[in-house]
This record gives C-alpha cells, structure tokens and sequence, in this order.
C-alpha cells in the first residue's frame, strides 16, 4: 500500500451542505498535515447537541456562508501523519482530537485557574486556528468548511497538535470517544469547575448525555445526595442507574417549586447545582436551589431562546456563585488521561451514556434519534 | 466606683425613632450579658451604609415595628463584662463586635469554602440571635429594638461570643473599627472571595469606602493593573492614593462602553471585577469587562433598585463566574486579627478611609455627609 503520508488523501465524509438538510456522505479530499498539525483516521465519532446547534445555524447573508462544511467533534482515532514540527506524536497512536487546545507553555496553561488555551485559542467560526483555512475538498475540488476546526464527521480529518490528546490504546474507542467532549464535560464540571466536595449535595438539573455524566462526575467525587431534575419520568430510571440518589420531576410537585422542594430535601439548598438543559427560568431556579453562604451554581446549558440569565444581586451578596466553563474546566491533556483511567478502573461509568450505534452511511439515524430524544450518544463508525 | 458586671448599666445611645428621621441621644438602659455573650463599651463607631439603609427602611404595617431601634454595626470596644459560659474574653480586652458570628465548631466554621457560621446563623431582624429579645431599653422602660444583633450606636453594647473578635490592644482604634464592617468587606473580597494572583489585573466600580478598600486588598494581594471606574472626577486622585494605578470616568468615553474600555486595556478583559455601587447595568458592565475564560466578577453592592442582573448565559459558558458574599468572604476570628496586623505593618493602609470624626452628640452629621456624598468613612467618638 502506497504511503500515503503527507500527500492529499481521499476518503468519505458526512458533509452538510445547507442548514437543516440532511447530511451527504462523499467523496472528499483531505490535505497534508501543516507544520503544527496531525491527520488522524476517525474510528468512531458521536453525536453532541453543539453538532445540531451548527448543522441548524441560520446563515447570515452577510458574511461568507458556513457550508457545505464537516461537523463532528466527539470523537476517537488513530494518527495517520504528523506535520513537520509535531513532536511526541507518531502515526498508530490512539488519540482524541479535542475542540479546546492545550499548549502547555502559555500563562493561561499553566495556571490552574482557566482551561482556554490562549496561545492558540477557540475560535467558532471555520478554518484552522493558525491560518484560518481549510483542510477539506469536495470531489470537483470546491472547499469543505471545516467545524470548530476537528469535523470529526470524515474518515480522516487534520487537527491542530494542541488539539490532540493521546489516550492509552487499552482504552475502549467508545468511552474515549465520549470523553473528548460531553463525557469530559459533565464529569469535568463536577470534578474541574465545582470541585464537588465528598458528602455534600448536588442537583442536576436535566438529565441528559450532558448532565448523567455530571452526576458520574459527582458521584466519583464522592457526593452523598445526587438529587436528579426532569420531566421525563423516564430519567428517574436512568439517572439511578447513573447514580442519582433522589429524582425531582417538576411537573409533579403541585404549588411549589423545585426550589422549594430542593431546599426542604438539603437543609436549605444543595451545595451544587448544575443546569444542563439551556432554560433561562431553569437557570434561575438552580441559583435559587443553592445554600445561602456557599451555594455554587454551574451553567452548563446554551440558553435555546438567548434569554438572559436573571437573578436578583442579593442571591449573590449572601454568598452564591454562579459560574461556567468550557469543557467543565478540564484541560483536555492532562485530564482526559486521568478520566479515561478512571473509567478502565470503573470508578466513572459512561458506557451506558451510548444507547445507539450507526455506520457512517446512516448518520442522519443519529440526528434523527436526539432530535426526537431517544438517544443519550450515539456511536457512528467510520470504517463503512 | 460601683462593679457594674452583670447589672443594667445606664449610658447614652443614638436611637432611630422612625424611619428616615434624626437619630436622638438618649439615656438608656443596656442589660447585663445573657450566658453566651459579652457587653462591651464602645470606644467608636462609625457609620455605614447599611446604617443608611437599615435607617430609611418602611415599615411593613403587617409586621411588628423596627423602630424605635438602635443601629451602628461598625466598631471598636472594650469588654466591659462576660456572660457566664464566655470563655477567652474578659473585661478590658480590645475587641470589635461584627455582624457575622464565627463559632469555630460548626460544619460553616470548619469548611474553607464559607464564612457564614451555621450554628448561631445572621439573621436580619431585630433580636438577639439565640432566644431573639432585646437587652436595651429607654428611659421609660420600653424595650428598643438593636440591628442585626450589634447596635454600636451606644455607649454599651451586648453581643453575642461568636461575634466578637479580640484584637491587639496596639491596633488604633479607628483602624479596628474600619475592619469590623466595610474594610474587612472590601479587602476580603480581593483577598479571600476572589483570590487576587499577584500580576493580575482588577477593576473596581466605585470608589467609595467599600471599592477603595478593596483596591487596597487587590494591591496588598500583588495586582499589577488595579482600574478605578467613578464618574467622580474627583475620585481619581483619591483612588490613586489608595492604589489604583488607571482611572476610568464612564462619562468621558464618548461612544464607547467601559468595558471596551477596559477590554483594551488588559488584553481582553481584567481577571477579577468588583462591582461596589449596586446598580444592575454595571454589574452587568462588570461582568462584560472580565476575561473570558477566567474572569471572576464579584458583586458587593446591594442593588439600589431592586433590579436584577441579567446576563447573557454565555457570558458563563465561555468561562466566567460571578460571586458574592457577606463581609467579603473572611472569617471574622480567624481573618480580622491578621488585617489588624497587615494594617500594623503598612501592607494595608485604610486610614485614609477616615474623612470625618464626630462624637456621639453630633451623629447627625455623620449621616448627613455620607448622604450628601461628602465623607468616606465618618468616625464616631462615643465618650462624649
């Protein structure tokens, strides 16, 4: 077989081509790795809601148009190539590519106080951080835009070094797909941003991929009471399963409100709560469901109707913190390591966040399922 | 001379007899202390704008009566007497009363994570805080309500053991006093709630007492920018002489917002805001004005109009945290004795906060100059 090292390489891509439509699985090209960067061979990727959000993103007509780009970025690989300076990478390691980057050399990197690489920092919009462009062609040639530059949705994409975090081979590819990004979220947010302190109580607002990794994340921090919220009486099953100690659904509480009932259930309040849905209202009822004097609440959620956030200054002067972070404020080097450990050691269980698998072929099955809330994750397989 | 331990004491006190008027200088009576607590006689007081507030409050008609009633929460003592199972204090100890209690043995107490003692808890209501009855009455023997359980309007006080600290005798008295409220809130809040890193940036909205010692706490904590943000011209120097190193008039910016203002001037953001005035738009300025990624904003103010503060969600998505907490997160015990020292050796200097001294015949005037804008801190001189 030739080497295909460092020369353009043809594989299939799951490409949107317009906002909304179904995804197209091509033909496309896939450039040489950069000086700085890696080309990776997807093994498998999943599904994250930021996926949909992109994939259904309105077109502003005055700027250059989104697509046809390549979503994805949840996903696990193996290193095809490596750019010119790239060093401690070599073709046949396992890794996952990761929106965030991690330098190590800049301040922000080496304070433990942020996880935004600022050396070479997120940036939403398409093209490679370095040089803003592309490295994907449609078959007649045209550009691919690429996704929060990791388009996980091809059989091989090129991802900055800073962007690429080896993980043990031992390591199943499923479980270090999750944790490249919603795994590492929620239990990040727990563990990172919070910083969940053995004994104490936790509220998760919303359970689901997202927030039953939260509650893995407290639970491996050592919470006593892990309270879970959501409609669905469904979730009271699953999040148990996950750990939940205490299942809330709002809809069943009669005149009070979930706050009301939280602080009765915690002795005026839990000391974390954590809003993985994107309500504006229910953001303010987890402030609310926050002890009084150190009550911390963590925003996980996109607000879906760019609500603001509301809440009465005193919540704050008495002591409550409201914060959010990237990622759940882990550095994807040194933590998805770490995580990945603790899930081959069983102290995090995220397997059962997968309820589905599909072929590249069926990709539009994946959006189909979490459109209609019937999957947490589902595992697309690059390989067919 | 007569031991007065243990039996009413007759002494002069300023006693608010309905909202929003005069004070009167009165002879009362100040009962002995109950088992847990300790009578001090107050060497100063001064005055703060929770006095203000606490002072022009309404009356709601469904409730029992706030006035007549006896503020002050600011001070400086000297034990005069203890309760029969104080333990630690004796008469003639230099002491500050504060309105937060620390216990040393509740589960608040021993976490690092809240200073809002659990056992004997703040509460806002007039009451002593363990069996909520009054120690003062006036000269016709009708009961007088105190302020959140300090009441350093008087000549003599009783206070609860968990609030009141014992400080070196060495410690002027003045400086003593400003610690026990609005100098321990503004330097804890740089010091212990937001944690400033040496060489970080700060701003500070408002430059009043509580914003400039927190510019001192940011600079005793080794920030190398410290932005001053009052539309006071005037503020400028005073803010100088405290520390602030930039000065920034919100109304000499032309079209621009301040926090693009400040954006520019510290690379995209300051790493800590605080928000000392308690007007929603600019805590919400303030939130905008730290960086993304890291940016801690901390609200010490109290709104003045109850509106709430609405923020994007993102804002907390993309890593921001916004924090409050009662006297600037310090524990009273443990924190107000090593400010004591820090302000002994020059580290901290908050003499400056003293603009005004009065006695007690004259605490009128005391108001009358913090409402007309005309002092920072306004001692008043008790024996007279």
């Amino acid at each position: 077989m030739e080497d295909q090292s460092l020369k353009p390489i043809r594989c299939k891509a799951a490409v949107c081509r317009a906002s909304g439509k179904p995804l197209t699985v091509e033909e496309i090209v896939v450039d040489p790795p950069k000086d700085y960067e890696i080309r990776i061979r997807i093994i498998c990727t999943s599904l994250c809601h930021t996926d949909v959000t992109l994939w259904r993103v309105k077109e502003d007509p005055a700027k250059p148009s989104l697509f046809p780009r390549i979503l994805g970025h949840e996903a696990y690989g193996v290193v095809e190539s490596v750019g010119r300076y790239v060093q401690g990478f070599g073709a046949g390691d396992a890794v996952v590519p990761t929106f965030l980057g991690q330098c190590d050399s800049c301040s922000s990197c080496a304070s433990d106080w942020t996880n935004q690489c600022t050396a070479v920092p997120l940036t939403m919009g398409p093209g490679m951080r370095r040089d803003g462009t592309t490295r994907f062609w449609d078959s007649q040639g045209a550009p691919l835009n690429d996704m929060i530059a990791v388009s996980s949705f091809s059989q091989y994409t090129v991802v900055d070094v800073n962007q690429v975090v080896k993980v043990d081979p031992a390591v199943p590819p499923k479980l270090a797909c999750l944790l490249s990004c919603g795994g590492g979220t929620g239990v990040g947010a727990a563990w990172r941003l919070a910083k969940v302190q053995p004994g104490s109580s936790v509220a998760v607002f919303g359970l689901g991929s997202v927030g039953l990794a939260v509650v893995q994340g407290a639970k491996m921090c050592g919470a006593s009471k892990i309270i879970g919220v959501d409609l669905n009486p469904d979730k009271e099953e699953v999040g148990k399963s996950f750990g939940v100690t205490d299942f809330v659904n709002p809809s069943q509480l009669g005149e009070k409100s979930v706050s009301e009932v939280i602080n009765a259930m915690t002795d005026g309040g839990a000391e974390y709560c954590f809003e993985c849905i994107g309500i504006s209202s229910v953001m303010t009822e987890a402030v609310r469901s926050t002890k009084s004097g150190k009550g911390k609440t963590i925003i996980l959620g996109l607000e879906q109707d760019g609500q603001p956030l509301c809440l009465p200054s005193f919540e704050f002067l008495f002591g409550k913190c409201v914060m959010g972070s990237l990622f759940g404020g882990i550095k994807p080097k040194t933590d998805i390591p770490i995580l990945a450990k603790k899930c081959m050691n069983k102290e995090l269980e995220l397997e059962k966040l997968v309820t589905h698998e599909v072929d590249l072929q069926e990709i539009n099955t994946a959006f189909d399922l979490l459109l209609q809330g019937k999957s947490l994750r589902c595992i697309i397989w690059m390989d067919k």
